[in-house]
């Protein structure tokens, strides 16, 4: 087996397997080879499903020396952030509260999903504390470090998901985004992190953090891989109630339709301030690659950001409203201060929130008549160190933890779907851009990403 | 004209006017006429549309002696509780408040959706200051009296939309129902009252009480014209953002399928207590007729509509905030107190109360597994007189108000569509059935309707 196998995707590591260039067992081996010897310093995993694994993988090789028909992620190992439920593991969700519950009696549907494809879940990945953070310091189950910079933070909420695609640990793994638990730690950690649209794809068997925010999301390291993660995903699933009735539309067949006519935007004012020099860079440099000039602005999203923390707080709070009540001091101090804030907002308070959002949607709407996809950055800096508190950006000291998602909190409160793509600076770093679209347009976002992948723009480096 | 023109129902009334048995300038001189004798004793029209309806009828009645194609209700005169918007009109809500707002620019689209079908408005209807009251005794534009009898309330919060249709003023009116605001007025005044599935009907350019409870409904004294009139109201409205893209199934073409095979249950607990024994007689009755003996219990009913409540209240006092605070003085004294109280509601109950509604719309998806059809009363007892503040029931003193929605707040509280059909006790004066089911089966409850119109067990006396 090629010393190399790690930096393959997860369609040339199926790619490989069905034309048995390599065992899905040897792969799996290494696989769970290399997480336990490198999970001690890395921090990514909080369980490894190696018995299961390895089943699967047997499995997987009998059906291909039987010529029985293959999913296409055949053998591809994946690993999910710790709040979706895994038969017969405890859901942690970064708590040490709900290490006491039972293990969970069935998959998540997006597990199930990725498995009917032929992927092997090799395990749960660490996160912040009920997914109530952007930083995946977890007081419970430790820091995440960078894979970049092992004194850096990954990001978070889904830090270890970003952390253990970007160190080549697995070629795709899920995690979910609120406000951008899914963009921040992929920018971060210098990996694709796709949100889909709010309710295009199954929340079913996952731990909510805010559930008129939360949607599931990929990390991965190539394009084609984040298209064929999303079309195994999506599609109605009835035991979730948020997941919507929009008939899947396949991505990965759309990938190669390139970009012409595509009317592309940066977003200015709020989305043009309160970041580093180099963050703003990088979306300049990727506007000056497809050639626009165009600027727009979303306005209000000052507003909208104050909305979603407000709305998070009050959503989030109720799941968790027993405990904060009879025994707060088992929270995490990092998330503990703001659950019980939200549980005294008052009712109009999120109403208010809530019409607000309306209005603030039927803005972007418009915005979506003259434009297909707007940028920018996903994050207001790079990687901080782990334990930083405060940032200074444009002269004025910031707080880290919240700061992280300025960018990308007034776009998830209105449920775009957004790609965070990774760029990397020469001698930093690496930083996201986020590419915005209209709902249910992911496949346009696949396309550009896949277009910038090919002429090199995007690069990953491991 | 035929003196009884006014008994005609609205599809006899187009009928006769497309065939030139009448000319429809007549029809809506003799409507206007009437309402303009009746209403200072019937005090239903807030605002009768005199000029336009004159206007309206004069070009139908060109299109006639043109042979243009005509609207299923060419001529049929109808009206609107005063929540809805009259382009040139002023939109009450039936508050003094509101009395200071300009003019509407447009119709509701439920207006225009009707004039699109042929039909003439007259006039704008008396109601419970923002539709918070199930009695129509409203401090500022003043009681409308129960037709049958005028020392009776008419119900509400569409309480002069049931009274108009019960008293002959118009054959068709158009109401909103949060907790039973088509239902009980309907019951109180004897005609038909539909309330359909939380979103199927546009609700823009209507002034909401709880946007996630409130529907608009239909007043009919036959079941034709309520399915005529749900077919030009149903469809898509891209200006309402509740409005659902539920394709628009017909209704009309099914009316007369009958309902072999229909499976029908009694609800019992919760619905079969807390109310005079002749409106538990009344829905007996409908039983024996539709020969079922079956019971079903929805469980925790009464949680249902302490959550409906509870939601009511806090979305409620949202729409009206700044009013609140700034000129408590100014609203009727009926809902101010409660407007109050929803303003201090912590968005944990808020929370609380739209969780356990998740749960309890789940246990009612279970119940139509077995059941096509829940029978229920609408209202626990008769109009009570104007002013009455208690009723004693089952040999407990109750309070009015809040009590007439006892039976049909939990069925809103998950959106289900209800029809209220009127039943003439002998003696007595009306009392209303809830025929219950599924979401988006109107068309099922419009046929059961239809058997028992044609069976004689419904005759409304106007």
């Amino acid at each position: 087996m090629d010393a190399d196998w790690k930096t393959l995707d997860a369609v040339a590591i199926a790619q490989a397997i069905r034309h048995r260039k390599i065992k899905a067992t040897d792969i799996i081996t290494a696989t769970l080879t290399q997480i336990e010897a490198e999970n001690p310093s890395r921090n990514c995993f909080t369980t490894i499903t190696k018995e299961a694994a390895q089943k699967q993988a047997q499995a997987i090789h009998r059906n291909i020396e039987q010529g029985s028909p293959l999913g296409i992620l055949t053998g591809v190992p994946f690993a999910v952030k710790n709040s979706f439920d895994i038969a017969g593991v405890t859901t942690l969700a970064g708590a040490k509260i709900n290490a006491e519950n039972p293990p969970a009696t069935a998959d998540a549907t997006a597990i199930a999903r990725l498995k009917q494809g032929g992927a092997i879940l090799v395990g749960a990945l660490n996160m912040d504390e009920y997914a109530y953070g952007f930083v995946t310091e977890n007081s419970h189950y430790g820091v995440t470090p960078n894979p970049h910079d092992a004194s850096c933070i990954a990001g978070g909420s889904s830090g270890a998901s970003a952390a253990a695609v970007a160190s080549g640990l697995v070629p795709i793994a899920l995690g979910s985004d609120t406000n951008g638990s899914v963009r921040v730690p992929a920018a971060l950690c210098g990996v694709y992190g796709l949100k889909p649209t709010y309710g295009r794809l199954s929340r079913a068997g996952t731990v909510l953090l805010s559930d008129s925010l939360d949607q599931i999301g990929i990390f991965a390291r190539s394009v084609r891989d984040l298209a064929t993660v999303m079309d195994l995903l999506q599609g109605e699933d009835i035991t979730d109630p948020v997941s919507t009735k929009h008939p899947p539309e396949p991505c990965l067949p759309q990938l190669n339709l390139g970009i012409r006519d595509v009317r592309v935007a940066v977003a200015d004012g709020y989305f043009a301030s309160g970041a580093t020099p180099e963050a703003l860079a990088v979306v300049e440099e990727l506007a000056r690659v497809l050639g626009t000039s165009e600027r727009i602005t979303l306005p209000e999203s000052d507003r909208a950001r104050a909305a979603a923390y407000l709305i998070t707080a009050s959503e989030g709070a109720s799941q968790h409203l027993a405990n904060l009540k009879s025994r707060p001091q088992d929270f995490d101090p990092a998330t503990r201060d703001r659950f019980l804030a939200g549980a005294l907002i008052p009712s109009q308070w999120y109403h208010q929130a809530q019409r607000f959002r309306s209005w603030y949607r039927d803005r972007l709407r418009e915005v979506f008549q003259n434009f297909d996809i707007i940028l920018a950055p996903t994050t207001p800096c790079v990687a901080p160190k782990i334990g930083q508190k405060t940032v200074n950006i444009d002269g004025k000291v910031m707080s880290v933890r919240p700061n992280l998602g300025r960018f990308t909190q007034p776009l998830s409160f209105v449920g775009l779907p957004v790609l965070s793509v990774p760029i990397y600076p020469s001698g930093s770093l690496p930083l996201g851009v986020q590419i915005i679209t209209s709902p249910y347009n992911e496949a346009l976002l696949l396309r550009l990403a896949s277009v910038l992948e090919r002429e090199g723009i995007i690069s990953i480096t491991i």
